[in-house]
């Protein structure tokens, strides 16, 4: 079918069907169901191969080419009427938490899905190709890192290196992708994208808070872990003077206190002591060590390093003994501001309130940011939550999404030029 | 052998060896010896009936009566001169923590053996009674409460109701006393004291931190032991804003700071957390719940309840959510103003420093203090360590306190009127 041979009449303008796309999220969450509505569906689990299967056979139906990398990661390929474009690209992943829910990932793949038949229910032919991507493991549950998928394919993880990782059974990556049929021939990265989306659940409590219906997600935030270890010592609670203690779990808590103040000082960033272990944690014995587990983020890579730097400064102006390590460093993500701003035209345009947001947690995109004009789309998480059975959008957020993601995808396919362009 | 019958020029000033007691003190540190230096003789053990065994016997030798209360507590009484006096006590405990050191408790006993030496070896005859004691199950690490005997001697106590207490093998107390054969036919509370005087090691740092010889114990600190659990919203440390967040570390965090501005808001008070929990204590998510236990003492029963109340309202300025419960409360013990003035005096005359001092941990004394004028004397602890193989005193800090014990006991016996008195 050539947009040329098509009949002038039969040309519509596409339209979003929320019902077909509410009742896919719902069938397809029977795929590795947990309980009444969540989903534990482990990446290359036999779930995962079953949803895999489902969404190649439904993208092969609407007329899709369907790629598989060695990496498993899976492109449907709607052709376009310019050859020379490369594709413009939505997806996200299919894979889910242990005791996820029937949003995270789902919805960005599941609205390709809609965004295509959209298009073939209205006649409209793009001028790029349309590439509906669902990467591998993109929750890292049962084999780390997350996001292996998209790392792999914008060269940020060695394929090798990848196919080594095993899960706690002892199968690797690539034992798991052979068994489910998924490790396929193509090299990582060879299909490139003139632009990438990704629609998503925020995860957080942001939109709903702002009562705003559309996040354009200007960048993932960048991210330092830092393991901070306290020593006192450790001394009777009853017989030891206040005046002669040195007690690990005070300064620990004036360590928490500037975690909080670091995060003031530098708007949007965040900044969590989750994790702290008391020894030997006695009632009556002066607490002796505490170790800290720290999270820093910031979108912004100058301003989390000078977040790093200043709490380090106050933890050993608190505690001069402290040992402070980092332990893993992400640096933040910006997206493509043309994109962002196709994203807010277009989302206003089809009359929803639309904020800027930051992403707090990774995804995909920001892998793919890396080689591709790339953006993301968030719609409000109820309650913020996610990674939880409870997770939930409702019919008319997934729709007011994968609408935006429409009008971004046209306005696209008629403003981005050529791969030679690229 | 009577005083009247003693020739009057045998008669000389009692000294104490100190060269004795430490070999005392080294020998029975065979029975139970833990290493090179530690000790673990826990209560109604083989090595405690061991310890017994000597202790009768060697009390026995010097001319005691050795009478057991059915709780175990042994009493050796070495007769006055005027029989209508009920008797000067000396005495401590000879059980040890499972990683105790040698002088916890030890000391007192042995030291009253060696003041008894010093009479007997100078031929002085007083005219109370002097009673050494050994109490049963100070330490209650293998059968709970601590401070048993003294408890039940005292009152304090139900004796039935210790009599079932069970160590983790399923052993109770009355057939622990049994199997080691020191179940005594004494009710428990029958032989009363005119005073009753403790030597122990302080098992903290001031004395040794002050540079002082000797410590006359005001008071055993009261006690309260709150449980503190904070609640707030678990969430995701990357998505969730600060503004949005209820962080329960961070509110326990103020808490614990809150609790050492308690006890410099009341001097000489001490306040400890020494646990904390934190719930799901994982790095990335904001902690949701923290459970503190909190440790308050005071020498004061008024200043101790002020502390309480004024903690509880700063932990509910903090966390109105908070839950505060009370699990224990101890009130403190004031020793008798007029043994301690006899202690300060006495010490001063042998040439020695001594200072006012606070006991931080519990003791029989403070049992003790409840039906008898009571008075506790401290020697430095190295490091303040106790409860601990590395527990250590000097042999010249050791013969210092049993010097000050035996010129404290000569001196009540001079001083002291007759049980019709009393």
């Amino acid at each position: 079918m050539s947009e040329a041979s098509a009949p002038a009449t039969a040309r519509r303008v596409p339209r979003i069907d929320g019902e077909r796309l509410w009742a896919d999220i719902q069938s397809t969450s029977r795929i590795g169901a947990l309980g009444e509505t969540g989903l534990s569906r482990l990446a290359l689990s036999d779930s995962d191969r079953d949803v895999r299967d489902w969404f190649a056979s439904e993208c092969r139906a609407l007329g899709c080419t369907v790629e598989c990398d060695s990496i498993g990661n899976l492109f449907a390929t709607y052709p376009g009427s310019d050859d020379t474009c490369a594709p413009i690209a939505v997806g996200s992943h299919l894979d889910s938490q242990p005791g996820g829910g029937r949003f995270d990932g789902v919805l960005g793949v599941l609205a390709g899905i809609e965004v295509l038949r959209a298009l073939r229910d209205a006649s409209v032919r793009m001028k790029h190709p349309l590439t509906i991507v669902d990467w591998t493991n993109e929750e890292g549950s049962r084999f780390a890192p997350a996001m292996m998928g998209s790392g792999v394919y914008s060269g940020t993880n060695d394929l090798a290196a990848m196919e080594r990782v095993a899960d706690r059974a002892g199968v690797t990556v690539r034992e798991a992708l052979e068994r489910i049929g998924y490790r396929g021939p193509l090299a990582p990265g060879h299909l490139r994208f003139a632009a990438y989306l990704e629609l998503h659940i925020e995860q957080g409590p942001v939109l709903e808070a702002a009562q705003c219906q559309l996040g354009a997600v200007t960048a993932i935030q960048g991210v330092r872990w830092l393991d901070v270890t306290v020593t006192g010592v450790e001394s009777h609670a009853g017989s030891q003077p206040m005046s002669l203690r040195n007690d690990a779990l005070v300064l620990a808590s004036r360590i928490v206190l500037a975690t909080q103040a670091c995060a003031a000082a530098y708007p949007p960033g965040v900044a969590t002591v989750g994790s702290a272990v008391v020894a030997p944690n006695s009632r009556n014995v002066v607490p002796g060590r505490v170790q800290l587990e720290i999270d820093l983020r910031h979108p912004d890579a100058a301003t989390l390093h000078a977040m790093e730097e200043g709490l380090t400064g106050d933890i050993h102006a608190i505690a001069p003994e402290a040992s402070v390590r980092a332990v893993w460093r992400r640096e933040p993500t910006p997206f493509d501001a043309a994109l962002l701003a196709v994203i807010r035209d277009e989302a206003r345009a089809l009359g929803y309130s639309v904020m800027d947001i930051v992403s707090g947690g990774g995804h995909d995109a920001g892998h793919v940011a890396t080689v591709a004009p790339t953006a993301m789309l968030f719609i409000p998480s109820q309650g913020g939550l996610s990674h939880n059975v409870l997770e939930f959008s409702t019919p008319a957020q997934c729709t007011s999404g994968a609408e935006a993601l429409l009008a971004t995808v046209l306005r696209l396919d008629r403003t981005l030029g050529t791969r030679a362009e690229l």
